[in-house]
C-alpha cells in the first residue's frame, strides 16, 4: 500500500505542474531532476529528501512552506 | 562547508525544541528518532527525508507548512 504522505505530496506536485502548464519532462529539465525519478515521486513511491523538495518548490517559485500548504498532518504510519 | 538549507532547517528545529522546553533526548524519544541522528540534523549535517521531516513537524504539533515557515527559498547549491 502506498504511503499516504508521499502520495499527497506527489499529487501536490502534479497539480502545481498542471497549473503551470508544464509537462513532467519540461519540469524535470527545469529543476535538473531525472524525469523518471520525478514520475516516481509524483505517484508517491519516494521518501523525498529536503534538497529535492527544495528543488521542486523552487521550480514552482515557492518557499517550502508555500509548497506544503494544503498537506495535512499525517501520522508516520498512515 | 555546511549546506545552508540543512543548517537553517536544523536551527529551526533547535529553536522550536527550545521554545517547547524539550531536551534533544526527550524530543527524540517523543518522535521515535535516535538522539544522535536528531543531533546531526540540528547541526545541518543531514539531507532529511520527507518522513523524518513529518515526524519532526508532528512532534511540534505542526503541519509541514507551519514547520517550514521562516525558511527562505534557497538555491540548491548555496
Amino acid at each position: 500500500m502506498r504511503n499516504l504522505l508521499q502520495t499527497k505530496v506527489g499529487l501536490r506536485i502534479k497539480d502545481l505542474r498542471a497549473a503551470a502548464g508544464l509537462s513532467q519532462e519540461r519540469f524535470a529539465l527545469k529543476i535538473g531532476m531525472d524525469r523518471t525519478y520525478l514520475a516516481s515521486i509524483e505517484v508517491g513511491d519516494r521518501n523525498v529528501t529536503l534538497q529535492n523538495l527544495s528543488k521542486i518548490a523552487n521550480g514552482f517559485d515557492m518557499t517550502l512552506s508555500e509548497f506544503f500548504e494544503g498537506i495535512p498532518r499525517i501520522a508516520p504510519n498512515e
